[in-house]
């Protein structure tokens, strides 16, 4: 109860009130019907919290089903044959695939229906059973309506499932990048990054703001789910302007849920001005990173050579997209004040 | 037919026959089975594409349940409840999860047993049956032996079983490091940097190897399961060393089915030397790695602090141990000819 009730507290959530697990999964979702019993809910929806992708969508048509049906519960097709084995191990009998599903979360029911069959359960049920809907089927006579769910309702089980559900949320918040100007100067180079970005990601939402003059105003940024910086600098290397940036960044709240992913891109024409020199110009950006790392917020630096020659330019914004491609799909905080070069 | 004829040539594969695949899962096996006959073999085992990560061990001991049953298969425990839907999207009863279980690949079958058993098969059967077990047990009256698989048979099928898989793969072959030494006098640094690895990738298999003067003796590495070479230089950069290192990587035949990651670790004490003359010296990895990109080998330089102060020596190779630990797990082409900094 006290590590859930420090993560509520944490992420800020609201509206959400804990209730003691039980032994066995049908005795904690009685404990958590007993506690919304005072409240008298009209329609109850339960979920596995090791299915963390589900979407309002689905959410809404099992409820709207459960409202018509009196229980509603996702649905998908098997993706093996379900066999039955006889006592010694072999083959029973195999059932056809077409004629079954496999019941998945979340499911929604009348909060009396599903109470009345929680409170009618034999110690057996609440022992080995696995399926509400067989309850309110068998308790409450409710038969509960089958809805088709996406195919983000998978459970996460085994170890392979951890990593996909890691290369998922990876996947989901690298899909939205904000190339972040600080001056007028800065828009053409970063106009350029912008439209080779959506083509190296692929049909990613790449936005664009330009800051005024204190760095401010994080606020207008598409934040809620935009996790991932690209902060263009033609003229100079500002730390200040920077600093700033971060501090607001921070305080918007963002690098709460997810590490944030800041790269500093410094256009330089290399003809001249020589790499080595104005590699050592941008040596600050590591240990501010190594700063903001503490603060979940990944920051690195890019050294874009800003060619007056048309085609040197093109690859060097092809190579310093795909290396954003890379930090943002990543978010590794080994390469957090690297500074790179394209 | 042609795209399979160019993998297995690609890959080099040996006793591979191809037979044509059919309308259905049912009438694709019936064919395999055809193009078997002429060679009569005792056992042959079935398995699908789309479960990449079978291992020797269960198809071990699905053959030897096979020669004793007449067949045999491996299943799984069901990860969620099968419901039987009625004919109103309703639900009809659902089964009982411990007393069913998913039948999964590989499956091994006595040819004459499930020859016969395709031989009389219905045209329903060839168009929507399933499973092979069932087929053997219909036409054959063969019961088949029910064989606990692991997990890692899964089925590849939705986009986040293709997630991960590529993370089970990166993971797999970032679990196998060589650390490679040019003199003696890298040994000191090399080994230190193997401890720091060891920790830092949790039970990863570090090996080293000191190359022979002429860089060539690729030979003598782990080079059938490690596909990441980390080389320690200490005195100085020499290209011509590390050029002929990489064409007998190339010659190994190595990089053909993997990227392989190579790492040019150099170890320098930054109080001594600029650190922006220092990069400038190893510039020539960056038109090195943009060759050896092409032939699927990712190059990149790690520059080390090889301070005299033992504490920062040690914050630098923690730091760099987690660099190439993120070098070696995401194999991330867009990195390849960078200079990284611990």
């Amino acid at each position: 109860m006290e590590a859930m009730r420090s993560i509520i507290q944490r992420y800020r959530h609201k509206r959400i009130s804990l209730a003691e697990a039980g032994a066995t999964r049908h005795r904690s979702i009685f404990n958590g019907l007993k506690a919304l019993a005072e409240d008298q809910p009209d329609v109850v929806i339960i979920h596995d919290a090791v299915r963390p992708f589900v979407e309002e969508d689905i959410l809404l048509r099992v409820v709207t089903a459960a409202k018509e049906h009196g229980a509603a519960g996702a649905i998908r097709p098997l993706v093996s044959t379900v066999i039955s084995p006889s006592a010694d191990g072999c083959l029973e009998h195999s059932l056809d695939r077409a004629k079954h599903r496999a019941s998945e979360m979340p499911q929604a029911f009348l909060f009396d229906v599903i109470y009345k069959a929680y409170q009618q359960c034999s110690d057996y049920d609440f022992e080995f059973g696995t399926e509400c809907l067989q309850l309110a089927l068998k308790y409450s006579h409710t038969k509960a309506k089958l809805v088709e769910g996406p195919p983000d309702l998978w459970k996460v089980t085994y170890k392979r499932d951890l990593l996909a559900a890691r290369s998922v949320i990876k996947e989901k918040i690298s899909q939205e990048i904000c190339v972040v100007m600080n001056t007028k100067d800065e828009e053409s180079a970063g106009h350029l990054l912008k439209e080779v970005l959506k083509k190296e990601l692929n049909c990613v939402n790449v936005t664009s703001t330009v800051l005024d003059h204190t760095g401010g105003n994080v606020q207008k940024f598409p934040t809620d789910q935009c996790y991932s910086f690209i902060c263009v600098n033609v003229v100079s290397s500002e730390f200040q302007e920077t600093q700033k940036f971060l501090s607001t960044l921070e305080e918007s709240g963002l690098p709460l849920l997810y590490p944030v992913v800041v790269v500093l891109v410094h256009c330089c024409d290399l003809t001249l001005a020589p790499l080595a020199s104005k590699m050592e110009s941008l040596m600050w950006i590591r240990s501010l990173a190594e700063d903001m790392k503490k603060r979940n917020v990944l920051l690195s630096g890019l050294l874009l050579n800003y060619s007056k020659d048309e085609q040197k330019l093109q690859e060097s914004f092809q190579q310093g997209a795909s290396i954003i491609a890379a930090l943002v799909k990543e978010r590794s905080s080994a390469l957090a004040g690297q500074l790179l070069l394209a």
